[in-house]
């Protein structure tokens, strides 16, 4: 019998989920779920806390990016791989490469800051400066790679990229298997898609909450519209949610909008609170990503004596603005 | 054949720590093994840390107090359980109890804060002030306690603690079976005994570093006279480190002198560099306790290329404090 897929096209399914933890099982190890007894009170359910900013790099993109990488064939190894992302996803694909010999490049503009072009060349891994804007790097990364037979990894919209997150869903399953609903934050796609097609594939009536900023929130104005969509961006504390889904989004929307419930926005005070919250309660510190799930408990239904998981996805938060927000939302 | 017990006694060994690891696992989940970037960087080494923060109350005592409590017979539990301690252990006996349903009394003297004896108070547990000082309330306790038949939870000084915090040996084994060296704080001994004696049992050739604060190294000092004495107290940020071992301690005294390698002592500038650097490249919170044992990689010499672990014990630390440690460490 022929491996079946998803109606819509190569879409990963649990199979590559269980496929992409044997295969990144080395190199990432399981996280914690933190049962929060504070958010427990407030919402009358059981809050857990699942610790995705305790990879290495500091983020859940490790998954994904380990998952790829360790898919490649020994050729496509040895030509090496690129990014265009500065950001979490950048660092997992850095961090992952570094760790097997590959050759990584990392494309960014001329105007990312030099100290972060710094950090990216402290790590020994060859940083290409081109263009004035993100789009131009990225375009120049293509081209590149392409020219020198470079895998770029992308950030999201990538079937083993999508089942590298999806392994969050299984831990979560495995830990809490009476879990009733899963807030996680959206932006590309990546984390809500691959959590959701897991989780759902397992237990069909578990309910996907996602959750983004209030400007910028390109998957949902996305998953309205039926299809991907530009819009313009704003500043926020959720700043590694920022960033559109692509035109020719083909994995990560399709799941989205086939196994993410609701996606509801939060304004960046929501977000500002959660992080303090997080922090006075339990001495957690993440970035304005992770604080999104905090802030959506305000904005969907938590069912009473419900079992609900927020994914903490990040912790790259600047020192400066962390304190600020702790200190003005005591 | 009859079991074996070491020579000194009914001390636990290897397999008290599997059969608590055995009892508590439907309580107590497996801590990280977080790998530093920038410790392994500036020691030479692969320097792994333990986090032991992240257990529900916020520290490692968890482990110890939950062996305890379930190792008591029906009726001891059904008649109750006491502590008369108002830090780390005394929260964890809290929250294990009230996790069983097993009635809970915290003594302590009226020089308590009265935002702790709320604090206490909010959990639904019975809180008894009696005496001005701990050793009135700690008396007061075991009157009691003989009086109603309640059970005192000691805080390190009993073979069921030493071997629940044992555990703690058995998961750094197996998650990095090629360790060389471990670091811990010591104060009663709880925590240092617990895991050297279990490291050991397993690994004789592996090293076990202690460590206090200079002044007020309770333990250091007895081990160094060949038996338990009194010192007079100082403040320090690693505030969860002070206190006496017992003048008739049974059991963690000789296992902290039995498989404890040395015992160092870290200054209190240095504690709190620890705690800056934790945050500032892991965005890692902890109280001064934690910190000592990065203090401590100055203070002993790490084998280049070995494979060293610090273990994390607990994150109770006031922000006001913490926010000024980090803003002056930079």
């Amino acid at each position: 019998m022929p491996t079946k897929h998803h109606a819509a096209g190569n879409l990963p399914g649990l199979r590559e989920v269980w496929a992409a933890r044997k295969r990144i099982s080395a190199y990432v190890q399981e996280t914690p779920l933190f049962l929060s007894a504070e958010l427990s009170k407030r919402y009358n359910a059981s809050v857990y806390l699942k610790l995705e900013y305790l990879h290495p790099t500091g983020s859940f993109k490790l998954r994904g990016a380990a998952n790829k990488i360790l898919s490649l064939s020994k050729a496509e190894r040895s030509r090496g791989v690129a990014t265009f992302s500065t950001g979490n996803h950048g660092l997992a694909v850095a961090y992952m490469a570094k760790e097997l010999g590959i050759p990584v490049s990392v494309f960014l503009s001329s105007r990312v800051p030099g100290a972060k072009v710094n950090n990216l060349e402290a790590l020994g891994i060859n940083v290409v400066v081109h263009g004035v804007s993100q789009d131009e790097a990225q375009e120049y990364c293509l081209q590149r790679a392409a020219e020198e037979g470079l895998t770029v990894i992308m950030p999201f919209d990538d079937p083993a990229v999508l089942a590298g997150q999806g392994t969050i869903g299984l831990e979560l399953l495995e830990r809490c298997p009476d879990l009733d609903h899963v807030i996680v934050p959206v932006s590309g796609g990546g984390l809500a898609g691959g959590i959701a097609m897991a989780l759902k594939a397992g237990v069909p009536g578990i309910r996907v909450t996602g959750v983004s900023m209030e400007q910028g929130a390109v998957m949902y104005h996305s998953v309205r519209a039926g299809k991907p969509v530009i819009l313009e961006e704003a500043d926020s504390l959720a700043d590694s949610l920022l960033g559109g889904i692509g035109l020719d989004n083909k994995y990560s929307f399709p799941l989205v909008r086939d196994f993410v419930d609701e996606i509801v926005l939060v304004p960046e005070k929501a977000i500002a609170r959660g992080m303090s919250l997080l922090y006075q309660r339990h001495r957690i510190v993440v970035e304005g990503a992770s604080a999104t799930c905090v802030a959506a408990l305000d904005q969907t239904a938590v069912a009473p004596g419900s079992s609900v998981a927020l994914i903490l996805s990040g912790n790259n938060v600047d020192t400066g603005t962390f304190f600020d927000i702790v200190n003005s939302n005591v």
